[in-house]
């Protein structure tokens, strides 16, 4: 598999949260050639701001390979991690993240501000952008749209 | 009850992560007077670096409140959150953060970087710092300088 099939798989993981009308954010982590997990964003599902797709799919590898440090463990994500997010990588010793599309209003691994690489932590992960870019920001686009038709029709607004 | 007798409720959770051979760090969750949630590290407990004693006390908040907003709601944490925890007292809309003592290693609200003042995400944390200062310090040097001892002696690393 290359980059943009590993990417795919976190795009079925977004589709799933999109299905359930959560904002469409897909995550999966892969070690040695193999997805180890796979998550969604499940905020709203959960009731819980920490629910974001990076965050479970880390807890998801931390169970599966039992421990805390995800050493030679890459991420590919939908969305530019949040700044939440990108401590996550940067606590759990992932490798390298994927990411799909950009996010201006609160990405921190480069839009709006970059943890992983203008500051320096103990642990450092590397970043490449804008894999099936396209696909990731239309999902997103096409979610959003609909929320704003269901607020405009007066429906009740779930995100 | 006032600031310091908060900050004491956080500090008895970090001494039960300390028992536990857990980097001491507590946190509490306060809403109109009353403590919402309380938790401490379990990073090597649950093996997960997600687990930090801040991120434990807001899903704890949120099941209880039973929405991810936790408006209105104060954290006492008896270290400085990390980029992680820092991001999530944003992302789940936590009024305030009162800290007990800096974290120069990897501390976000000010000492190496500051996620709620240099940076404007879509809600601001108000912060107050050196809470019980000295107590939320000692409790960590104690257990740095044991944790020295026990490696100097040979005996296994946990943390």
């Amino acid at each position: 598999m290359n980059k943009n099939d590993y990417m795919k798989e976190a795009l079925k993981e977004a589709n799933k949260a999109y299905i359930k009308e959560e904002v469409p954010v897909g995550a999966i982590i892969v070690k040695d050639g193999n997805i180890i997990a796979k998550a969604h964003n499940l905020k709203e599902t959960k009731k819980s701001s920490i629910c974001h797709a990076e965050i479970l799919a880390i807890q998801k590898a931390c169970k599966k390979l039992d421990t805390w440090r995800l050493i030679n463990c890459d991420m590919y994500v939908t969305l530019e991690p949040c700044p939440m997010c990108t401590g996550a990588l940067i606590n759990s010793r992932i490798r390298k993240v994927y990411i799909g599309t950009n996010d201006k209003k609160t990405g921190a691994c480069g839009s709006k501000i970059n943890l992983l690489e203008d500051v320096v932590f103990n642990h450092k992960v590397e970043i490449e952008r804008e894999i099936m870019q396209q696909e990731c920001e239309q999902l997103l686009k096409k979610f959003f749209k609909n929320l704003r038709e269901r607020n405009k029709n007066g429906e009740k607004r779930n995100n």
